[in-house]
């Protein structure tokens, strides 16, 4: 399936600004978006990038300046259906999470993510479109009901987990592999503690 | 299948400190056991609550002051095997996310909670043990090869929120129902805003 993957290249991860200056924000943010479209093409997906900016990647490159949801709703308005759409910030993602959200039929498929956001969609109906501002599952849930779209939830820890903060960051540490982990072990970044919930160090 | 729900009725969710009061956390701690307790009957499971101290249940109760990891082990040691280990915080709990815990036939199955926790287990193996310190799905997995038990991963959001957190009452106040839910609105808590990963306030 088409997949789209939308990816702010510009002020990448600036909640990570604790932990790693802008340099570094945007390279990890480009090892996870490396990560997500291998795992999508592991997986038999087709990826495009949607990006804020020009960026340097073997797959389809979109650029489109205005905000994530206009950036969507620009595609979803102009292209053939069903697309799917992934954030590019899932860090835990992998092929057989990827092809859970691609298994229900629904016109419309959520995967929530932690905090009521929406971290991915299958969008298989004409007249829905997205709001990524707030708790978005909810404007989904309610947006997907008013066009009389089927509705499937697809219920995944890697799937549910984007990379926001550094408590976040913790989950690659402990389930991630590729580059994203591999990124943050080379920059000296590693689990501070044998608590539950462990913090982060930097050595 | 059997299900153990430990449950420490002494000094539940301290974490929560900032939000509830001593009073407030063991009832809010109490909704949320109930609510698991229902999930598991609902799903035709057998719940048996593994308590620190005597509680109020309509289901067997064996009390063990011991640590949460020697009270699970003293019963995996005494008692037939298949048994489902569940925690009594999964506040998201639902009867389709407790029959994906019990899908896998593998000798151990994991359900890895946020921050590197074990939100559940089923063990088939008779020579497992569980250690709930520090990254336990990580020891959890050792565990499982030293004994040369097959194990299989469970991926689910619903299975791997723990309240611990104020932030994880937000996903209550999101995705929850029942008991925990209600309770959480009648003390006045609610989502303070409509940022992504939202504040909680208490009015």
């Amino acid at each position: 399936m088409r997949t789209l993957v939308p990816f702010d290249a510009r002020q990448p991860k600036t909640r990570l600004a604790d932990l790693l200056d802008r340099e570094e924000r945007i390279e990890f943010a480009h090892a996870m978006l490396q990560d997500v479209l291998d795992v999508i093409v592991a997986a038999g997906g087709e990826p495009e990038v949607l990006s804020t900016t020009p960026i340097d990647c073997v797959h389809d490159v979109t650029v489109d300046e205005r905000s994530l949801s206009d950036a969507v709703n620009g595609v979803l308005d102009g292209r053939s259906l069903p697309i799917a759409i992934v954030m590019a910030d899932l860090g835990l993602l992998t092929p057989s999470a990827f092809e859970k959200l691609l298994e229900p039929s629904a016109d419309v498929v959520i995967a929530p993510g932690l905090g009521g956001g929406t971290n991915a969609l299958v969008v298989r109906h004409p007249e829905f479109c997205v709001d990524y501002h707030g708790i978005s599952v909810r404007d989904h849930y309610q947006r997907a009901q008013e066009c009389d779209a089927t509705v499937a939830t697809v219920d995944s820890f890697r799937l549910a987990v984007d990379v926001d903060t550094v408590s976040d960051i913790t989950e690659i540490l402990i389930h991630g592999e590729g580059r994203a982990y591999e990124w943050l072990r080379e920059t000296g970044i590693r689990l501070a503690t044998e608590e539950a919930r462990p913090d982060i160090v930097r050595e």
